[in-house]
């Protein structure tokens, strides 16, 4: 996705070899049109599957999951990182480790919300080592529901997590896929 | 805003006589067709106020936020509960009480995205006492911007959230007021 990369390469900061900081645009301020964009794209690709549901996670997934929802006109379900008072029993709950925070935490679901019969597309903003991403399958599958698929912003194609994805036979799409962040400089696939 | 009081008739659940859950479509399971009718509407509220930026809070503040900044063409922020390690130095940072959690936390802002030129509408997902419109509020302040008002998508007017913000001179426009939840039954203004 062209706008995306643009994008990427004029307001993406790489902090690191492994790093690459996007809150310009998706992390902590939020340009709506790209995100409009991402959803469409996302749709486009992952149209007649049937998907019935989008899950993505609090709190950088829900402006391109929503975006998504909006295109494929199904409801959007955003795991919670931590629990609140409000929500506390009927959870479907899957552990997390992040590597950003360093911290290890529990993500969950409301049983109320996901189910048999539905089939699921993932969106979220990253795809390092696929941690999140299993997390979120992980209760798809407590669901007892269908993943139809994996929809990711921003993939670093140098860490574990699409490898570990296909091996298990889960569809991956990826919107820019970057080969490396050496030097300094962003690097896209292809 | 008549879909959003029929969803909340339809799909809330009333805990308390302060406490109402909208994780059906907003806090947990969002919907999207009714989180744009949202962003529209708080932007024909405040079209014509030259608004430049819209501050809101992770994590249910962000979809409204979203298509209201779709809407209105401008960049949506939304501030943090926790810091990451990407996002650790210039920070402007408030102090939130969370009477649904019960727990105080630092909510921040990157001194990159907000500054003195901005006019800033502030959208969340509820008002009720306040604290987090505040703890916002003190972040556009520390900015030097502008405060052009706030957009909130459920306000329990039972609460003291609106008359602490009109006495500082604050617009407040909210799109369902409930005026009680007394005996598990949602009653709104008007």
């Amino acid at each position: 996705m062209d706008a995306l990369k643009e994008k990427i390469r004029n307001e993406g900061l790489v902090l690191s070899d492994k790093v690459l900081k996007v809150d310009a645009f998706l992390n902590h301020r939020i340009d709506p049109p790209l995100m409009r964009e991402i959803g469409e794209e996302f749709a486009r690709r992952f149209a007649g599957e049937g998907i019935s549901k989008i899950l993505t996670l609090e709190a950088s997934g829900i402006a391109p999951a929503v975006m998504a929802g909006l295109e494929l006109g199904v409801p959007v379900i955003f795991a919670r990182k931590h629990h609140s008072l409000t929500l506390t029993d009927n959870l479907y709950t899957a552990r997390v480790y992040s590597f950003t925070k360093q911290v290890e935490s529990n993500i969950t679901v409301s049983r109320q919300y996901l189910g048999e019969g539905d089939r699921v597309l993932l969106i979220d903003d990253f795809l390092a080592n696929g941690k999140a991403a299993l997390g979120l399958i992980d209760i798809v599958q407590q669901a007892g529901a269908t993943l139809v698929g994996l929809g990711i912003v921003i993939e670093k194609t140098f860490q574990a997590g699409r490898a570990e994805l296909e091996a298990q036979g889960y569809r991956v799409e990826s919107l820019a896929r970057i080969a490396s962040l050496t030097g300094g400089e962003v690097r896209f696939v292809d």
